[in-house]
């Protein structure tokens, strides 16, 4: 039998996009001469359509949708996943059989994520038919996602029935680790069953999320038979008597990168934007931004500004020229230095006798912010910002300021990964490309003279252990203590994290990389009184 | 049997200071010699805890205060709400059953809501265990929120155990309507089952959420015996013999303007300000927060700010201080010109040829964003924005401008309603507090000359019948075209809420009043191509 695996890019609720898209991949797959070919969950809606799916028109677009593709799909079947509802008008996530021409059955999901990004049960109804179609007189298995996460779930009951392949649909995001926790998976089920299974998972970006690919096929000694390429549109043929295209694996590093290229190329362009632009200052993080924001859309659609104040040094203000030069980007230098001194002229009266304090250095940012958002009305930019996820999580960073913009690239990257980050990026360019300078000089926002970083933050070596522990783990205070953290710096450390939720609650939204992203997988109150 | 229903105002995490509060009323009720008194559904940890019940060692300080507070819980029985854990690790949505000293028995929820504001699934396992108790020989069964919601759910099994009473514990939030609802499902449930209902409800505000009290109890057909008051704590006694205390309801419009008040109060107390600021326009938006902000903090916790430009006409102006002198808060004008004109000309250079448009307009509103924050950094107030539900819907705002604060007071309220609650308020204060031409004049944003609102988005009649439709009742373009509106001002009207998601995204919290809010409620991709 002669499976292929269509990983596609689709687009939230670009329902006649998705089908076109679907349709190229039929006919690729019909020159092939395949059985049978697989398409990710919900493919027809894109993942996740969240409350769009409450809308029973949208529902009802879809299912006419799967209905007409039907009707041009011949010489094979195809699994396509969408939404259906039944008579009583609950709805599924749903694959679609179809063969001949027609809608020929539906397999239901019965395993509901609601943790973490997922929300499966504020939408969807249980499912609880078999899954079991013949195809040229082989039983084969259907299921959708985290029904083959969960052991014992359908796949043990089709297995029972005596399918001689388990197919499983996924829109799977990305988070590091979880290829390789994919493969464990399908090796252990595959094993388990003693029969071979294939995986199809979507690609690309839609707000935080990143669909990194990587479907695979497995034989029934859980050998990987295939595996496609990450981050990438492919259709993978799995032909299940032998090994077949077997792509390596990204290492972590590229892996992200890639991550955060796809996620950033996605949200820009599937919002309907050509051009970006970005706050360039001379320091580390914005200087990641740059690298990736060019990998994304090519240099001739970025542009780079440079908003020095009285604070800035010469040194961090060449090196944002130098980069963007070598980044063959745009770059505009707008001084901040005489708006600034009209906003302390105009706040003079009424903040008379009062010692400057961060008031002060939170007037540069937003002024900065306004600009760059005068940039993009004018010039119909998407403004990415450049925080990452050490600043995010402490506060260290100023609302309507550099946290003003469409996305925020790195949210998700502690600053300690930044630096790896950026010495990959420019390992690719003979290390030429990111100056040196800005890799070796001590952060700083460069809001009052001398300022640096680490002497309000402590180290950021310790600051991210204590970041991962409380926010990935769920550790308490004496846990992170115990681990040899300072306790003071614990201390305090977690109280500006919960003290700075409203920023975040107020932050763009940036791509997920983690297993717990300041995002939807991140879901504090603001008005809380817990310490630990 | 007498029965104290405490309708208390915990809050999230604060789990000392709840238990402090509980025990004061477990003293109240004492006084009064009750038999049981009956806190709200998770009264120790307040409601939502969100992802905090994610930490185990939350969960744990939880289940340790309801330990404590049981040794001095004498002389009574006390039900109150808290999260379980059990051996597995597993955690429920809990009762605890106190008497004599001691945890004498735990229920747990069964019925999970998962939609609109509420995760419950995301969090809680499903609790099976009978939740009947015998109180001085009285069998009485107790069930948690939901679960007196669902037909033939957990009531109707205590029914049938021949319980004579029917205890449900609630943290229930506000929507217009939903008290009405309430009573009506405990009137049904008494008819249906023939077995006395009491209800408690908790009161206070949670971020975007208001609870709002309305405590009852019901005899076992259907009569109302008694009801606590809406938007206030209160100790309610319910002698299940005779009509007891029945606080009569208030009309929609009270009852939204006192949920707008609590809601700010406890937004802004409970995150530890004290005093807090808004821009004044003269426009009738900022007039009505700055009445429910001195209604909620008092008029010397209020500090309105004027920031005039070319375009504030003499009349809005002079509007906007003589209403801050009615109601007595401090007024200060801090005029704009001179710093736009820095903007402007920092700006040409980079604008040179382009004819100005909405980007000075933006401008304008992101200055006075940066003031109000300075203000905010440099006197620790909190900055109330002003913005009105329509525009919210259509993006008829300035992200990091005036959607610049903490808290978005009438984020949930449509403009055409905004009106009639400053009428309303005014009908207090013999029509002298806001001064008529505000009511009067025609809105604008006052970013150009000359314009109003209604130029660009049609009359606010038109536009708040097509916005309900969309947002509240999931009508699809076509249903709302059928109502007789405009096909043209439908499209660009669904358009305009669809593109403007990313505003939402990073607006500031507010109180939801209606069946569906801009919160936890509205949960719509940014990147959505869908256009019904």
């Amino acid at each position: 039998m002669k499976v292929a695996l269509a990983q596609i890019n689709p687009t939230v609720a670009d329902i006649s996009g998705n089908a076109r898209k679907i349709l190229e991949y039929i006919a690729k797959a019909q020159k092939l001469k395949v059985d049978v070919v697989v398409f990710p969950e919900l493919a027809i809606c894109g993942y996740p359509p969240e409350d769009l799916v409450l809308k029973k028109h949208f529902v009802a677009a879809n299912i006419k949708a799967i209905d007409a593709l039907a009707k041009k799909i011949h010489g094979m079947v195809a699994i396509i996943g969408f939404v259906d509802s039944d008579a009583a008008g609950k709805i599924y996530n749903a694959a679609a059989i179809i063969a001949e021409g027609k809608l020929q059955d539906v397999y239901y999901k019965q395993e509901l994520p609601n943790y973490g990004v997922f929300d499966e049960k504020r939408y969807f109804s249980v499912g609880n038919n078999p899954g079991v179609l013949t195809i040229k007189g082989i039983k084969i298995g259907i299921n959708i996602c985290e029904d083959i996460w969960i052991d014992g779930a359908i796949y043990q009951a089709q297995a029972k029935a005596g399918v001689k392949l388990l197919i499983n649909i996924s829109s799977s995001p990305y988070q590091v680790g979880k290829i390789q926790l994919r493969e464990q998976l399908l090796k252990k089920r595959a094993k388990e069953t003693k029969i071979p299974v294939v995986y199809v998972n979507a690609v690309g970006g839609q707000d935080e999320l990143v669909f990194d690919g990587g479907s695979m096929g497995m034989d029934a000694n859980g050998n990987l038979l295939a595996r496609a390429k990450q981050f990438e549109e492919q259709l993978l043929m799995v032909d299940l008597k032998s090994a077949d295209e077997i792509n390596p694996l990204l290492d972590e590093t590229e892996e992200i990168y890639k991550a955060l290229v796809l996620g950033t190329r996605d949200y820009v362009l599937k919002n309907g934007f050509k051009k970006i632009a970005l706050g360039l200052s001379g320091g580390i993080d914005s200087a990641l931004v740059a690298c990736i924001a060019v990998d994304a859309l090519g240099p001739e659609n970025v542009t780079a500004i440079s908003m020095p104040s009285q604070f800035n040094s010469k040194a961090t203000r060449s090196d944002a020229k130098v980069l963007a030069k070598n980044l063959g980007i745009d770059f505009k230098e707008i001084p901040i230095k005489k708006i600034f001194d009209h906003y302390l002229k105009t706040l003079s009266k009424v903040f008379r006798g009062l010692a400057p304090n961060n008031t002060e250095e939170n007037i540069q940012a937003r002024i900065r912010g306004n600009i760059l958002m005068a940039l993009s009305n004018k010039f119909g930019w998407l403004i990415l910002t450049t925080g990452n996820k050490s600043e995010m999580a402490v506060g260290y960073c100023t609302l309507y300021g550099d946290m003003s913009g469409g996305f925020a690239v790195i949210k998700d990257i502690f600053k300690t990964k930044v630096y790896e980050l950026c010495r990959f990026r420019n390992s690719f360019s003979g290390n030429k490309l990111i100056p040196k300078s800005i890799l070796l000089r001590a952060p700083s926002a460069e809001l009052r003279p001398n300022q640096t970083d680490e002497q309000s933050l402590g180290s950021y070596d310790d600051l991210d252990k204590i970041l991962i522990a409380y926010i990935e783990e769920h550790a308490s205070s004496a846990e992170i203590i115990a681990q040899g953290l300072d306790p003071k710096t614990v201390a305090r450390t977690l109280r500006l994290v919960d003290l700075n939720e409203y920023k975040r609650r107020q932050a763009p939204p940036g791509v997920k990389i983690s297993s717990r992203a300041f995002g939807k997988d991140w879901r504090l109150p603001i008005t809380n009184k817990y310490k630990e």
